[in-house]
């Protein structure tokens, strides 16, 4: 069985578990202050371009997004994000579980429109029993989306510029950031996200690490004040804090972390094609390591024989949307076995 | 200026005034285990025909549901309910505050569908990914609704028999229950409620009292087991409990509650009749002491001369909704007044 | 039976249920935006001297303390209060059910010596792991405290100045304010509040009204900016707000909050010296509405045929700590009754 | 400079990071459902003797208990734990922040009395006001304690049997288990440990792997019934779930947890006796990996040369605390170079 149901199906790039081996016995003090963190901390700045950028690494995804949405509002705001944000449906209410409710919007595929997003904003204020309702206090988008879409810069722009209006922090969900820096689709680029995005993270987990988000503060209200007593109450601060710093240094020395998810969206978008060629449709055009291509049922059952992937749950119609991830560890041979049976269905 | 902006514009019925004035000086224990309470649980018991309902009163409806909820949710459970629903828009994410996520189901005017809620405990439970989805673990509905539209006998069987399939509790918010019950179009009586819903209240603010909820717990599951500890901690047990009981007893003393309910009823149907005849249209179709007729702004003005009611946020169009209730204190020629207004639109 | 169980067993002072009455068909605003709030904020905005000093009204003690400190928290922030103290031991976790830790500091005859306040702030901030220590973010103190005891003006300063020193606000309990006020013993008047603490509440559900708190703030720096939508949020804020801008309006109006409470206390120190005069001795020296004396078994039991009063826990010994409570409704013939027994015993 | 400051300075044992390396291109499910936590629980399952045993793995200590507690409290109920617990004074209030009160009982050489423990849960439920009191839910310990000592057979068997008497589950705190079962004043093996407890923990960061903590159930009640939706929703639920899985396998094969904490303890012993032999006292008497000699200033300034320890926070007197820890990385030279130093102090 080969598997392509998700992007976390193996462990690290072979270059991060040298680094561990080699720096096993060095001795540091915990929970992230180490030499290493600092290392990756200035990496970080390095790559996008802003040197005042502050940078703390927690283990997952759901974590960090509970950790950063807690740390910045306020009682009685909450958060506004697409229905299918990761936050609204796939962390059993963490965020709720903080207090804070998620404000949903619908998404246009998996995004965050800004004219949605302003109109909800608007509305809010205008309503004068606005004490009554919960107050919108920040903005989670996530790019690539749950559902494999970029943002572009255009519409980072737009969305930046109605938070500015209304004085609130955006915050970036990059749990697969490189997969979408790496699409050829992407206009944003490292240097840019400083502009862009109050806070955002690079996720490690599923960009080669064994697991690890980084995130990163690039506004200039010092948002992360409170970050670190935070991150420890909602047991998000690692012991051993070097672990995550010594992933992250090996992924931005040398550009490992762009070379592997480039090579992942390479081999996504050969599935991507040979789907196509084949005359299926697609969940969403997705121009990064996820594909959500639309099954017959004849054809799940065949391809489920000898790979893993995710099937949408059973709504009785005779087509199924599914989902194939590659990721950095992907290897070729495995994308051409799917693709010679994907071409005999 | 002549209120008919909300129910709970004046103080309580006068009985009620005199019933307090008349107990004020007893002395009582505190927190609700006093006579007066305790007659009010049986006054409550025998109207709704179950003797071992168990009954607990609280001043307010957002205290009510935050406090219900929290006692019947586990952390990982959420609460089902419509998008209009209290709980999801106008408490400020009191439910979210207590660690748990609404689960917003798109109403049919005001209401849940039994088909809509089938289908959504039928996908939750289908997704094998559930672990990372709220679980729903109850469900909440208000009836009268949020648009004054009130569920019928058959709907609630409905609702009850998916929450039995599911095992989880519905629980009915009865803020306005009296203009429910004093409906023409209701089937739905105080006999039926034990067994239509495992916990309602019965809306004491907006339907005679200075303020109160009667808490109803008609389950055999002993559901209230820690109720009372919640209540405390929530900031919901009255240190003078009796003044909570005093105003129940009165209110179920010679179907007072339904009188002045009812009389609040006729009062609004002659509004809508009389917004009708002037071919104005509803937002919805409302048999209870809410309607929301749509005027126009010329309309809007005039009435405001006299008249306080409700108008919906300015949307840019020509016609907005607005809001007109009765309640328990309207007078008769209150609302002679403005229908006399009306008339002349 | 006579009741000296606690102070909140009768109604309210009939001056308020004259003016419920009188007002009861005024039709105003929810929430307590009406004139009888604005009114009651006046009132007391002149009677402690400060203008501009912020008024909210809440419904119970335990409501209004678990929402101020909701209110002035960061996550990772806990409130100091002593191990006495009401949100300590008698408010069923409200404070921790917000996510917030209680701060104990072993209390001295109830209060917060500003000596262990220092010297707690000290160690914390000296502490170079405490990030990993829930961080003292206010001050909690109730004066008089739950053993009937007041702060001395020098106390206070004290207090104050730690918590200028340590940027935290001092927020003071006055669930019995009154009695305090009232105590001969005080030295703490309606003028210098606003000079010793950052916030504070004016009891009112346990001198003289039916229920309600008006919690002041009288910082500098805006802390209730959002405490109506947190009041909202917990469920605290009132449909019917006017009533509690009612009975605040007639408990500030011709003095009446003063003299009740003077009545109260006298009445009080009434029963102290006859307990004295039979030898008895008390838990804690009050001046005060409370008294503590310690009974043998037979005293308790000779008064319990005819009084109501609360005896501590059984633990084994022969005499147990004893509280009574005299109030605005206390009648002179009562106590008189009490002494009667007393000196018999 | 060497490292005695805590016992997490280092990365893991090298096999650890042998399996990491080897298992690395395997494919698996995510979240903790692969073969290799399959068989890490069943080893553990055999260790423990109890087939039945259900047992998860988080990543860090704080996390765990905050996950384990939330899971077992319902909302107005509290944790028992001693003053100097983990829980209590170092995870910045994590416990609070899921919304429940750590009740606090002064601990004796850092363990739980089960005379103060019966004393507590006597006095709670005598209380009749006890519905304004949280309600003891569970009970946590720590073996070994933050202060190094270890609970006896005979001890945990008391705490068990009040435990069972309340009906309240008895959770385990193990973070330093193995350096617990490696003591020779231990009486208390793996085979006990399902009967002397509902839950603990086999604390794999401080033991040997980079993280990792293994929490194993083994009441009857079927108390992890929802600890997986819960896990997630804490951001404990670790995507690339085996990376645990692997790492407890190897620490239970060949005994090598048992192996490499005993080897830790036995140094810490050298390190004891060095103290002891120059006359230091001791903050603590303790069997196993931490030590907490208490030095004057002029003896810490010299270590501080070459070594690395934690010194309790200056209080101004002559002499202050401190803790040397081992580890299962502390090698025998480094502890002789350590020993030569104190020799000349």
């Amino acid at each position: 069985m080969i598997y392509f149901q998700c992007d976390y199906a193996e462990g690290a790039h072979p270059r991060i578990l040298d680094a561990l081996v080699k720096t096993n016995f060095e001795q540091t003090p915990g929970y992230g202050v180490d030499v290493h963190c600092q290392n990756a901390c200035k990496l970080i700045q390095e790559k996008i371009g802003k040197s005042d950028a502050r940078v703390h690494f927690l283990v997952g995804g759901t974590q960090t997004n509970l950790t950063v949405i807690a740390s910045l509002l306020k009682p009685h705001q909450g958060v506004i994000g697409v229905d299918t944000g990761h936050i609204s449906c796939h962390e059993t209410g963490a965020i709720e579980a903080t207090g804070h409710k998620v404000l949903q919007i619908p998404a246009e595929d998996g995004k965050l429109s800004s004219d949605k997003l302003q109109a909800f904003l608007k509305n809010y204020w205008a309503d004068d029993t606005h004490e009554h309702i919960v107050e919108p206090g920040m903005v989670y988008i996530s790019s690539p989306t749950e559902v494999g879409t970029v943002y572009t810069k255009k519409e980072l722009e737009s969305l930046k510029q109605i938070c500015r209006k209304y004085q609130i922090p955006l915050f970036l969900d990059g749990a697969r950031l490189g997969y979408g820096l790496a699409s050829e689709e992407n206009d944003v680029f490292w240097k840019d996200l400083p502009n862009l995005v109050d806070v955002f993270y690079i996720g490690g987990t599923k960009c080669g690490a064994l697991f690890g988000e980084a995130v990163v503060f690039c506004d200039d209200q010092n948002l992360d004040r409170h970050f670190r007593p935070i991150m420890k109450q909602k047991g998000g601060m690692l012991a051993k804090g070097r672990l995550l710093g010594i992933q992250f240094e090996t992924l931005f020395t040398e550009d490992l972390y762009e070379k592997i998810t480039t090579q992942a969206v390479q081999e996504a978008l050969r599935l991507r094609d040979a789907f196509k060629a084949k005359g299926f449709e697609f969940l969403v055009d997705s121009p990064t390591n996820q594909q959500f291509p639309i099954l017959d049922r004849k054809s799940i059952e065949t391809l489920s024989q000898k790979f893993a992937f995710m099937i949408w749950p059973d709504n009785g119609e005779e087509k199924l949307a599914t989902r194939f991830c590659t990721s950095w560890a992907t290897k070729s041979e495995q994308v051409d076995e799917l693709i010679a049976e994907i071409q005999q269905l």
